[in-house]
């Protein structure tokens, strides 16, 4: 294997960090060549020095001067904010974009980069479940290979490998059924950022870990598992397994399902997103299946996760709804993350904007991002709205 | 897909006939073109008018001339014995072998089919457990494609699709654990054919589910897959899963396993070793992974399965030595069947056969069928020493 060039978008993050561990352990197949944080820059001047990238893109514009002061005389280019990313996201002689940004801030850089035909291992959810026929039509037309790295998706890259769609009855996504899998609707009145931040399998960060608990998570995953792939979202189903060693399943039309096991540690799907389509020897987590013994699926119980519901119902609509599904949620979750909603009002404000949602169907990039722009003002008010009603 | 013709050896037995009922079932894809059984006429002579194949094999001489008058004018050439199965495995215009015989008898049609580079989908252990070396080198040489039929090597074949074996960390075989699985060497004393025949999971043969009880069968599988994978002995381990969903797993050195699942139906694999490399629609038994809830894994305990160590053993011996195991293996079965020999006694011929074996390494075809029919009158003499005692 070529020496790589890696660019990371959201390298201090849980997904980033665990990245350039990866990249650490393979020094001779992966070099770092840009890389961006949003507001962690001692991580980030941390991280300069010890990778030497060409560039590096902050956030928050306020922290570039910090920055700068951090790393003294290093010479690296220094980007900012949602331009910077995209820049880091097209510098030449990039190889691989690896996009661990949280949210909707990553679709614009990975849409470049899919423009440019590179490599694009994606983490971050948000683009392809807001603009992923633009995404994966712009990949297929450029010859940009997307390798997932979520662990479920991975899994399902893993099961296919390479056997066409035309072969495929259903994508089963594992679900670990969060921290209050099991629990009624009453005993999540009270809930706790806190409490909702601690995953019973998986170290994750706050976004996605809130995502995990309302099972969000899942649902976002549906409909990025329907473009990546191109399964229609009712051949995608999702079932509880609360061991979280089989990351995801595929049952093709001759009746063999394949399964993918492996820890929960994301940096084995980090690593085979770099490496693909080679398997590397890897110093990571092994799983002995003796030790697990026992695994379970059950489907999960209709109604008990109303933001799983509303995800399918956007996938369903297409068009302008998978944005506003994430635009409202990535409202409400920042909120309750900040104690300004109940627990229960994340699904109350998506229903809320869903119910209000003027769809567009074949929307363009524009009209996605319009849709983005005008859900996040209208999840704010519910959070007002309904933050007031219950607290 | 062009239309296939297909030779199919054993097909009465019960692999065989689901082998036609796959047939069957895709009539613009597959012909019979050739049909051979051991002694039921009766069953054969039907299959003779209804898949109208050009040629016919019968074991037993005995019973040709019953088939003849079976079949009246029917216009099909007919063979006998074990140069019936060879003219059959060789005939002009076949594109897919199908070994469905049982024991040692598919060896030579095997190689002959793999030195004409055809097609062998193979359900038939024993000529992979005796000669794995000669028939993989054959087939490599000739370029036949040699896609197994056993549940557990057609889920690590789709496990591996096409993924090179120096990727490979580990093949875990699965296995039922048998009627007898959890019971005490003292409880197997007096155990009957009857009982011995009543596999909890799979439908199959009597050789075959005797095999499954004492496990033999799963060592032969270890030598039949470090064959047909080239995975060194001691990479291949065995996990009881009572369940029998999941077929076989393979672990990557990346870390990561591929499960293959699958209703207990061989007509799925049978399926995919006909179609291979496509997957087609199957009329066959579908798999709900909710409904079977519950997986489970289990180190079988060491010394709970003499037979299996013993496949263990003869695999790390290589040369004759696995020929050897096999032939005792089938001797011992067959006194076990006619009540001649007592459920623990498999294991003692087996052992004793071992004790006196004189290895041969890297064996000729004809040191190896020397060994098999040598090992036959030692494994014979060894049921009549142990039958007497232990009866």
């Amino acid at each position: 294997m070529d020496k790589k060039n890696v660019v990371l978008l959201g390298s201090t993050g849980s997904i980033g960090t665990n990245v350039l561990r990866v990249i650490e352990s393979f020094p001779h197949q992966f070099a770092v060549v840009g890389l961006a944080a949003k507001r962690n820059v001692e991580l980030l001047a941390e991280q300069v020095r010890r990778y030497a990238p060409r560039a590096v893109s902050v956030g928050e514009e306020e922290r570039v001067f910090e920055l700068k002061r951090l790393i003294g005389g290093a010479d690296v280019e220094i980007f900012q904010g949602d331009a910077g990313l995209v820049e880091l996201a097209t510098m030449g002689g990039a190889d691989i974009l690896v996009s661990a940004v949280v949210g909707a801030v990553g679709l614009e850089p990975v849409l470049r980069a899919a423009e440019r035909g590179i490599r694009i291992a994606i983490a971050n959810k948000e683009p392809l479940v807001m603009a992923g026929k633009i995404i994966m039509g712009t990949a297929r037309r450029c010859g940009a290979r997307i390798v997932p790295i979520d662990s479920e998706h991975s899994a399902v890259f893993q099961c296919l490998n390479g056997t066409p769609t035309s072969a495929v009855r259903r994508i089963i996504l594992t679900a670990s059924g969060g921290p209050f899998y099991g629990k009624s609707r009453k005993e999540l009145v009270d809930v706790t950022p806190a409490q909702a931040l601690a995953h019973p399998t998986w170290q994750m960060g706050p976004k996605i870990s809130i995502d995990s608990a309302t099972l969000m998570n899942k649902g976002l995953e549906v409909i990025e598992a329907m473009w990546l792939f191109g399964v229609d979202v009712d051949r995608i189903d999702v079932l509880i397994h609360p061991q979280s060693a089989v990351h995801s399943l595929v049952e093709f039309v001759d009746g063999s399902i394949m399964a993918q096991i492996g820890a929960a540690d994301m940096k084995l799907p980090i690593q085979y997103a770099l490496t693909y389509p080679e398997r590397v020897p890897t110093p990571f987590g092994t799983t002995n299946l003796a030790d697990i013994g026992d695994l379970t699926f059950t489907r999960p119980e209709p109604g008990m996760f109303p933001c799983l519901d509303y995800a399918y119902e956007a996938a369903r609509l297409g068009g302008t709804a998978p944005a506003a599904l994430n635009a409202a949620n990535e409202v409400a979750v920042a909120a309750f993350l900040r104690d300004d909603l109940p627990f229960l009002g994340i699904a109350e404000v998506i229903r809320a904007v869903l119910d209000k949602h003027e769809n567009k169907t074949d929307p363009s990039l524009e009209e996605i991002k319009r849709t983005d722009g005008m859900t996040r003002a209208e999840a704010a008010a519910a959070v007002d709205r309904l933050g007031k009603v219950c607290s």
